[in-house]
């Protein structure tokens, strides 16, 4: 290790010295990182088993991209984002819970808060409206300074319209493709110009920057996968490690179809819907394809790390048609109770997976950073986590005063330790996005072991289940088990104080509404 | 004109002074040129009439962005390219009539003659196998030496493999998107990576250079546009002038589907073939729509000019399905006789249609060049006509010792005369193109005013057709009308030596075989 460290030491005067021939040197010392993050997408909408057991949600989709990457990679059955996007990717931009950055809900309008309201409370005040901004060291500013080619493709969703932060480009990216402060596309369809103004919908969802693309049948997770590619040449012909954020809009709604895919569904008998819903899952799967054959192609795959995720559960609370489990809201999220927005498993969970794009035991840099494969780990984890090991990934440290939440998860690549499975997890979602339903009150959880607390704000209520014995969280204990309640509700506390927390808005009187502790009997 | 043609000079000048400023100037000033060539599109494959009456052809196809550019500019009802394509490619690019360049016949491989061979005659010695190569003064190595940024995107099939002249790029284009040695695509689908592999096909056929779509349902009409588009985008970057050669491999073979413009057909109970090609003509003509929406977007098309065109008369003697005149052989090419590689008007004659890509009287260069909106022109054209037209149009001079066959067709712009229509028009074409059928022997043929007179080299015969009444050629008045016939064969002769033609080869003697006049009774 020591060698290492001094050759790299060498390597830091020498890149001074003859830049052109230094870069090339550190291209091949550093691995690509490829985050691969799909919009929406559910615990249960990939082929690949996220569950203890196979579910028929992993036989209705097929995404063989996926299959190879956790056949030669780690999957995590186990894996956090936030209830909603703008808090997961802020986390993972830098290393924080929501709790602590403030961007605790979606973002778009900077003047007005898209939270609805209980019967007595509201957003917090002072909760980060505009987003995040510049001048924050995001993962990709790091990288960027260490020399690395970063690359946003997709949606952004960070900062509010008008805002720095809504452009990528301020955030420590070199090239944007296709992002800006809103969290859906008007449409899919390059004949619609990715834009809704077809069906009179609102210009704000207009995807920017692809205008060539106007006008011609061609989907916008294709669009963004061929600009994207681009851009990892345009890495690659200066000789710069590359870090893309691959963030695609898809699956998020408008469910519209991608074709060729949804005709394979059709026939098989599948209703509208789900045959639109399923192509999209098709579509995001052969455009992962595409990028790792991109990267063989370019010889650089057994030196590019992949992270395959989502940023929050299934879609919403709407029906999306008749999916394996029947029709009715969320059950595509089965065996996880509701989804995206909510506080209950299928809000929050998310499917994980990590590889080397090709993998090959003999080459340097994976011998120094090996990974299993077929690996399956039950440690839980959450977004932020991604931060820190990006950046140790990649051998750049963050700033010393800048707090991180997450933790390394570099350990659990070759083996589940290294890593505790009794860290807290908290989850701080102090709003009502809006759609009614079950877990969609403003809450926060903490999931610690196998156990999670869940504390709504409106009605005051705490839940408590075991989520080993009951993952679809049917069978509340919080009467049953008050101590382990009275343990996690304390715990949360202590953290959302840590983490300078705020607070749901009593409408009445613009008091902060803190939990109230569970009674002990 | 004398103070234009002094503020050039002046402009020389100052170009060598400020590069930037003058080249904006210039910009300004000449006109940008899309030359846009559908390939095997037949006269009939669109909705607009290029006969003097409707045809339910014309109502089968839709092609609103052809009827757009014929509402703004002027249509050539009696236009001709070629029988086949590289003789029609080879001819635009030099100016030249095939029987002088001698690019004969299609190019592929420079060590095979892919002609045919009738029981008595093979293909003329030393006809160019190898195709177009570099040195000649093509259109765009001129306009390129004029400052112009020159784009090839689509089929070039200029060159044999392996030889200089396969690649744009050495023939004059700055940029090369797709081109190489083969006539057509092995497939048009990114999902099949535009190759026939998946079919068993040779690799010949893979379309080169659009890796980033492989692996994505994007159609090769689609990708060629996207990528024609960003390098206008780098021309207009550079303050450069363009000339863009859009050359689709549509509507070539094989015909497979372009979704999602089949299923209107196939639900209007079209078979399933029609329904693919009629999707492959909607598919161009969505991409010509899409090129002249850029141009407005950027702000050109008030200064772009654009013809649109073919390279050869309708696909093959092969039947496509069911057309509106039903099912047989060239049924899709009626009222004409046959089609591509015929000495018939199946065979040669094309779509030609000529506008400023936004019709704007008002703008000063289209003062200087005003197009008539909505014009029809009944004078005969030949696709060598282009070549001084353009250079017209863009105020280039070729070099004086360059023997050019056609003719500057800007008087037709305005209206239907300052060009002969008693201009011999050469058709020579000493091949046997491969499929069976009538007309498909090796052949001359010439057009003189209403008469066309056709040279079959086995079994020598001369026919010959009034035109004007019988456009189907069914009515030969070879023996009834002898001294016109003497007269065409004669004129015939003269500028099929004039071109320095080549002939067919007797296989039994290697001798040449010259056309053999017409018995005078």
């Amino acid at each position: 290790m020591s060698t290492s460290i001094r050759s790299r030491s060498f390597l830091g005067l020498f890149l001074c010295l003859a830049g052109g021939l230094a870069s090339a040197q550190s291209q091949a010392d550093r691995p690509n990182i490829v985050v691969y993050l799909v919009d929406d997408l559910g615990w249960q909408d990939l082929s690949v088993p996220m569950w203890n057991e196979r579910t028929p949600f992993n036989d209705h989709f097929r995404t063989p991209a996926v299959e190879r990457l956790a056949a030669t990679g780690v999957r995590f059955r186990q894996a956090y984002s936030c209830a909603v996007c703008s808090p997961t990717r802020t986390s993972l931009m830098l290393g924080q819970n929501a709790a602590r950055h403030h961007v605790t809900q979606w973002t778009r309008d900077p003047s007005r808060d898209p939270s609805g309201k209980t019967e007595r409370l509201g957003s917090p005040q002072d909760w980060r409206l505009e987003g995040l901004q510049p001048g924050a060291p995001t993962l990709p500013s790091l990288l960027q300074e260490a020399g690395y080619f970063t690359i946003h493709a997709g949606k952004a969703h960070w900062g509010a319209a008008g805002t720095p932060g809504s452009n990528p480009r301020q955030l420590g990216f070199d090239v944007n493709i296709a992002g800006h402060e809103a969290g859906g596309p008007g449409s899919y369809h390059g004949e619609k110009d990715y834009s809704a103004h077809w069906r009179n919908g609102s210009r704000v969802w207009d995807v920017p920057g692809l205008e060539h693309y106007h006008g011609l049948p061609i989907h916008l997770t294709d669009a963004t996968t061929v600009e994207a590619l681009k851009a990892v040449d345009r890495a690659l012909d200066q000789k710069k490690p590359f870090y893309l954020y691959l963030a695609h809009y898809a699956v998020h709604a408008p469910i519209e179809e991608h074709p060729p895919y949804a005709d394979a569904y059709r026939e098989a008998g599948v209703d509208e819907p789900e045959s639109k819903y399923a192509s999209l899952v098709a579509g995001y799967d052969a455009s992962l394809a595409a990028v790792l054959r991109h990267l063989e192609r370019r010889g650089v795959a057994e030196r590019t790390l992949v992270v395959f995720t989502s940023d929050n559960g299934g879609l919403s609370v709407h029906s999306r048609g008749k999916t394996p489990r029947g029709t009715g809201k969320n059950t595509h999220n089965w065996p996880l109770r509701e989804g995206k927005g909510s506080a209950y498993e299928g809000g929050t969970r998310v499917p994980l997976v990590v590889s080397w794009a090709k993998a090959d035991a003999e080459h340097p840099i994976q011998q120094r950073l090996p990974i299993e494969a077929g690996g399956v780990r039950e440690t839980p984890t959450i977004i932020e986590d991604l931060y820190p090991t990006v950046l140790r990934w990649c051998d750049v440290r963050p700033p010393a005063q800048h707090p991180i939440d997450g933790v390394d998860l570099s350990p659990l690549l070759t083996a589940d330790e290294g890593v505790s499975r009794e860290r807290p997890l908290l989850f701080h979602y102090p709003h009502v996005w809006g759609p009614k339903g079950e877990g969609y009150q403003p809450h926060t959880s903490l999931r610690i072991g196998e156990w999670k607390a869940i504390y709504f704000y409106q009605p005051r209520r705490w839940e408590l289940y075991h989520l080993t014995q009951d993952i679809g969280e049917t069978n509340d204990l919080a009467e049953r088990a008050p101590e382990r309640l009275a343990e996690l509700s304390s715990r949360m506390m202590q953290l959302l104080q840590e983490r300078g927390a705020q607070w749901p808005t009593v409408l009445d009187t613009g008091e902060p509404e803190r939990p109230i502790p569970p009674r002990q009997d």
